[in-house]
């Protein structure tokens, strides 16, 4: 990797001559703007800075994804939504449900949720189903989000389903998800990121820890750094459990990155028994949030009802989780 | 699942009607219009129909993706590009370069290949990487692309990267490749398959069978039925290989669906020296055809150079296909 | 699955004629005694009960694994060694190095985790390696072991490589290692089940927690029950850990089964900056221990080195694991 | 790797002494002998050889495999079994049930195979099972296969489950099968090796190629190279086969190892209905040979029905493979 750093007063016109130089050559490159100076990302391109009139300084390091990657950054990202934030030694949780059926079954969760303090509120509007058949998701729930978040004072994160209703669902929602079969939709990442809202970056089912790193550089990139890893579960032989929580995730990402991350059980598990063991080993694994299925009725949930805790499921749960993050100096945010 | 098949003769408004009650049940319904009728295909919905007011036709079945199933469409289908077919006891050969790197290697390379009877080419214009600081292919390439294909008149084939190159890679491309990293994209199936022109859909590389029909069937509700399945590998342990090319999908495809299905050896294996045991192996398996990387020098390759075949290697395999096909009678296209 | 009991005072000519039955249907069944009567345990059979003569009871049950199932056991089974358990509410360490290379590294190594209240000795005697050129375990490493755990009054685990080892490594060994790599190996896990020494099974890295229960099934069979599980990482595509932790078979294999379960930090992760984080999780998701590699000097280890934590890691690892325990509530065996 | 050669002449004491310092330092080495001298395999120990007296020769060489490796050894190997051979440009048919269930079937099955011009038969007789309670094999199954055998001069290959039964199945059976669960076994792989029959080695449903080819080489060590390879397909999350089978790993395996490779599709598709897409795929991708499970009523099966084919499917398939390999001049054997 090479980093160019122009001088600040560097003319547009040669800016445009160096990017030229770049696009002739094929490599893809990165214009950073800063107080200080303007500098290009890429890959290689050593011999084009040299031959580059004027005074560029060039670094030149060895990083697959240099802007998430904690060895630039030492120190832990924050990332804020309203009040909370998801941050060092604090565990965030997201809950809510699944799809938003219908207007009561919303009102209900986020009055419930909202009651016992819990700030954002999880809601599937546009659906993404593995098949055609299966509930697509409600056509009136980024409105119902919208009315009854407000309502509740809570903040919203819901998927972008796509690149077409990226500006609907941004109206809506304070924090941008992209769904695990997204997560190596490039163009989508880049979209979600241009919007400046914090994206939550669901781990793809099937991608490795440094493919999840290299799809959160694709929106970093973008010059938005508010970005939550969520590590899902992958998919393996194992199918006691919906995918396979990967724990070491935790751990590993805090160590490559800086970027806050938190674990979703219920799609790992795909069963709710389990959740509550999940959470917590996320927690004491150094995760800094979880986001979790909550339904009014699960037996009755139009999608993902195995996985989803009903009201007083998650009311134990969430006892259970402030009795573990007192015990060893968590907050709960 | 179920078929609720209106007289052709039924008003607008009793169809506007059906569908509310639908919407308002949350359950996805397709309409369907041919020259006798005009039909609601959804997952469940019998107390609905039979609620409705007029004599409405019933057909419950079991199937999780009728409209690729091979069921209710016991004959193979047939998908056509220009001369070339895509159809029972026929192999047709896509090939070309990984990606359009420039003008003169796709002419080089379309001229080769057309020299040697190919009618189709591949050559990838927005590119999906892993890595944003990889190549992503080059701004010119569409453009290279189109005007090449009509100097050696060959059909192009093209990955559509997101719904916003949708329209400048429909303009061009005679088929539009779904790559595999964005074969549960929902939203970009249902809009790829809106244009109308043949569809490549790759396997995901994550993805079982039935997930792989489903997509298919996504693009099959637009009223596009012009697709082809794309064995590719996918993702296990194995580290010989760059993905494992699933050879069981071909005969199971071929059971399941109508539709034909083609290999893609090439980013199955990810390393050129087995390649002819792959697309000998899938053609005698049952495979229409497939999709080969060729570049005319792979060493320098911008992306995939270890799997794509030089021009000597791909005449070469070529005659070697060409003696099978005809000891066994298939028909190459 | 069926259970046929004789009366206590059944004839064994009566017994005698039932196995011929079942032997000639070619149903594998197995007789078991207890206090109050004789029973066959079988997969089917029920009209064969019937056609005994004399007063047999029968019952009927679905369960793949009766004998570890928590349905027909709901209480924790306690396995002992010495003056440790593996129980309910308690968490048992395990410490040592891979492979016993010499006796000076691993009289120190017992001194050091004697010093810290460690009870159980781990230590490879007969190495299971993927090639026959990595080292395979010293010749002397039984005697040592032997010697050393005496010395420091410890109780000792080793792998029970083959059935021509078991004798020798049965001799010395306070509990019998299945590894992950003969989880399916039935004839030894018969055979060490018979050795009425607890037993070690690792969970297979490519098995389904299905499986691994019928691994234990078949040392239950043998009439032993003193059966600890290992979750020790299961193979997936992921590469930045050597497997992949699946912490979610904790609490399934505690739902499932009445066994206690530990894990395998060291061999999940490969590595060792992630041990604690794994523990940690391990602890709170509910297992009831864990075995941990320790090495004088991984750098110069001949097996595992990566893995592996010098005494300084394990103590300081070591105080965060009593300090966790403390604030929830678990006592560290 | 490092390889010693000793002069012919060199004295058994300076062997011996060679041989503690190896032992000393824990290095693994193999003696092997030819007629013109002795030599130690290592996988290093060069300074140990320098400081040898007398005159040995040091070749470094850097393969993790070297006695299966097709680099010493350039020209494919033979086995043969009786009167028919796995070498080039031949493929040989192993055929027969499952499980030897009873000796009317085997007999039946062999009757029907001697007449289709087969001439080896397969036949389980331990039986390695998921679940204890799974039919485990007929006691009297060893004999039955060696007398049907006999009746219709056919060769015998059976499973040797385990080191315990090694000795009554070397007797009966001309080649011995390690199986997939027990391919890592390195004590059964080295105790098989030296019996001298040829073995008929499964890769390990959870191996990759290079641990397949480190299995061989333990075998290799023991000083047999009668090693056939065979490829049955590797656990994957896809579910509409038992297993995937990785028809890549055949031209891998060819240009790796020197040794035969042939497919079993019969536990990789775990259904009978594409096995011949398989079997045809194998012989076109290079596989010198097929196992293939027969029974004559697959549907009342003890063990794999749903993957068995009855007479009349297997006579049909034995068509299609004669006709496809006198189409491309592969001798049938
Ligand atoms: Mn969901
Ligand atoms: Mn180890």
């Amino acid at each position: 990797m090479i980093k160019i750093l122009f001088p600040k007063d560097i003319k547009q016109e040669l800016i445009f001559h160096a990017s030229e130089i770049f696009k002739e050559k094929n490599i893809p490159f990165y214009v950073q703007h800063n107080e200080e100076n303007v500098s290009f990302l890429a890959s290689e391109g050593k011999e084009i800075a040299e031959s580059l009139v004027g005074s560029v300084q060039i670094q030149e390091f060895s990083l697959p994804y240099p802007l998430v990657s904690r060895k630039f950054h030492p120190e832990d990202s924050v990332v804020s939504l309203g009040s909370v934030s998801f941050q060092k030694d604090s565990f965030t949780l997201i809950a809510g449900p699944c799809s938003i059926e219908n207007k009561a079954m919303i009102s209900d969760t986020a009055q419930f949720l909202s009651g016992l303090g819990i700030k954002i509120l999880r809601g599937g509007t546009y659906k993404c189903r593995t098949s055609p058949y299966s509930f697509q998701g409600n056509e009136h729930s980024l409105e119902y989000l919208q009315e009854i978040a407000r309502k509740f004072s809570m903040k919203t994160v819901t998927e972008v389903l796509g690149e077409d209703l990226l500006e609907e669902t941004a109206k809506v929602a304070d924090m941008l998800q992209i769904g695990s079969r997204n997560s190596q939709n490039v163009r989508l990442l880049q979209k979600v990121g241009m919007q400046k809202k914090p994206v939550l970056l669901k781990r793809g089912f099937m991608n490795t820890m440094q493919e999840f790193f290299l799809s959160a550089e694709y929106i970093a990139l973008t010059g938005n750094n508010n970005i939550i890893l969520c590590e899902r579960g992958i998919r393996t032989f194992e199918n006691a459990t919906r995918n396979t929580l990967d724990i070491a995730a935790i751990p590993v990402a805090k160590k490559e990155t800086h970027l806050p991350i938190i674990i979703d059980p219920s799609h790992a598990a795909g069963r709710r028994d389990i959740i509550p063991a999940l959470v917590k080993a996320g927690m004491v694994a150094g995760a800094q949030g979880a986001i979790i299925e909550v339904h009014p009725d699960p037996e009755h949930a139009l999608s993902d009802g195995k996985q989803s805790l009903n009201f007083q499921e998650f009311e134990k749960l969430l006892g259970e989780i402030r009795t573990l993050a007192q015990a060893i100096n968590i907050q709960i945010l």
